[in-house]
């Protein structure tokens, strides 16, 4: 395990600030844009002082770009009525939660909670649901008001599109075409609907988690609008001779002692980490063709987006149907 | 072998005049700043109507793009004679000959022939031996003058470029790293050198002819500024098991009846045909991602940029030592 200092990098290491620089430019002026100041309230509810640190870090680049942000923290039990407070509340335009809360399904529940109005994040129901079945609009047949991605996968997308991955010269919904893509986490927030995602541009993703790995692709039946899963024969495919063939390695393992084998990464790999914690050594640059260390600028980005493009349905409601909400 | 009717496409089918496109605009405008209007002169020393059409199609190109051209037919035993004619005369600026003249080796003496002053299509010995050595200037260490590249494995490094298999966040001489491509054709002219070009940008290059399967690689010894060319065990290796786990695949084959088998095409794989034949079935477009079954446009492009590169590299000569030719 070398350290930084003897390695010697095959590709380039590319920063998730880089990346988030044009959306972050184009954030701003369509802010400058609106008649008001758009508002996100972050909601803490635990005592985890690294969700803390993400809050406020959260607030600095909300205000950075003009929005307001107000960090509300409240004790666990009182953060249903707060959230349900803060829907009905005309002067907040996003709502986000600071998970984990209970560490256990009742935050599934709070998740829930949030109006699909104001859920920046994008975790409603309603829009994994489209994310799954590739519905990209929420008003069809009119198709005006575009669904929610949540902020993770797409931020993933955003990247891989900056990293020359999705291939500009093939249709929209297939630039993943060809393209093997090994993601290493399925949580329900990010992994499985990182794959889902990823297998409806055209990608064939393995997806690992401690139990098995599954194979996404988008299937024959595009009709469908649904990706295809199947479980791969352990005795047959392993994480060890699925990732040469990759185009992508995708981890996301929220352990400080996990690291994925740069032994098993083929030179010339693009390799990306999602996780808070570092994921790979850093002999994977003498490997790695581009190498993101982590995305979190990217995702902060596309959070500010959703609550923009929240702020645009809800307008685009209220044009139609002057009596709505 | 399904026809075009019957095709339902899975990427794209780019044409060579879309390539073309940009290099032809860049071309007109820097023709128009020039003092004098260059002067292409091609020499056609055989009966070929195939060369007489594809001579005639120069022409056409040349004049649409500001340059003059003259067709020269003369009988073989006579080009020797014009062509040390044509590298004295300073009203021709290029030189090009339609071969086969002889179709022996006697071919190879008078392409050495030309001056390289006025080689476009970058076939003299030292622009090969640049090439293979990744030598990019002809007069080190000033490095003023751009070394000339045979145009069309010039052509066809431009249209990977456009087709992005070439990543241009990787550095310039490393844009190809991790790629691996097969070629089958190993010519002189194309194959050979196209292979070291591709292996000298990072790409692992299978180079296929009639005898065996070589590949090429840029080598662990950067210093030495050259490909590494080993021979692979037919009894392991065959077009067959490598073609899919290739990205790209191109072909030259100069044959109306050899057709590379669809069947080892990996869906989502980059094709391209250079040939005048047509190398693929038409059902290569329900596997590849982007298909280019022809490139002869953008050589000419490149053929034209070369031109005007042999002006710009004899005006620095000028200016230096204005004694020089």
């Amino acid at each position: 395990m070398s350290d930084s200092a003897s390695v010697k990098p095959a590709g380039r290491t590319i920063l998730a600030s880089t990346i988030a620089k044009p959306y972050t430019e184009e954030i701003t002026e369509n802010v400058s844009k609106l008649s008001i100041t758009p508002k996100l309230v972050g909601f803490l509810a635990n005592d985890d002082p690294a969700a803390e640190m993400y809050a406020n870090w959260t607030g600095k680049t909300c205000q950075s770009l003009g929005f307001d942000y107000e960090l509300r923290q409240v004790d666990k039990n009182d953060l249903e009525g707060a959230l349900i407070k803060a829907n009905k509340d005309d002067q907040v335009n996003g709502i986000m939660v600071y998970f984990p809360v209970f560490g256990n399904n009742q935050d599934q529940y709070l998740q829930q909670l949030i109006s699909t109005e104001k859920d920046v994040e994008g975790l409603n129901f309603l829009y994994y649901h489209n994310l799954y079945h590739n519905v990209r609009f929420l008003d069809p047949p009119a198709n005006e008001q575009k669904s929610i991605l949540p902020c993770t996968p797409l931020a993933m997308v955003k990247i891989l599109e900056y990293l020359g991955v999705y291939n500009k010269l093939l249709h929209y919904g297939n630039r993943l075409y060809g393209k093997k893509v090994l993601v290493v986490n399925r949580s329900e927030i990010v992994g499985r609907p990182l794959a889902a995602l990823l297998a409806n541009d055209g990608a064939t993703v393995y997806s690992v988690d401690i139990n098995n790995i599954q194979q996404f692709t988008r299937g024959d039946d595009l009709s469908e609008q649904r990706h295809k899963v199947i479980e791969l024969d352990s005795s047959e495919y392993s994480v060890e001779n699925l990732a040469p063939t990759c185009d992508v390695i995708i981890t996301g393992v929220p352990s400080d002692k996990y690291k994925f084998p740069t032994e098993y990464v083929r030179n010339g790999t693009v390799v990306i980490n999602f996780s808070s914690a570092k994921n790979f050594n850093d002999d994977i640059k003498t490997k790695a063709a581009l190498y993101v260390p982590s995305i979190g600028k990217v995702t902060i980005s596309m959070l500010l987006r959703n609550l923009l493009r929240l702020i645009d349905n809800k307008n685009i409601r209220r044009l139609k149907d002057p009596q709505s909400n």
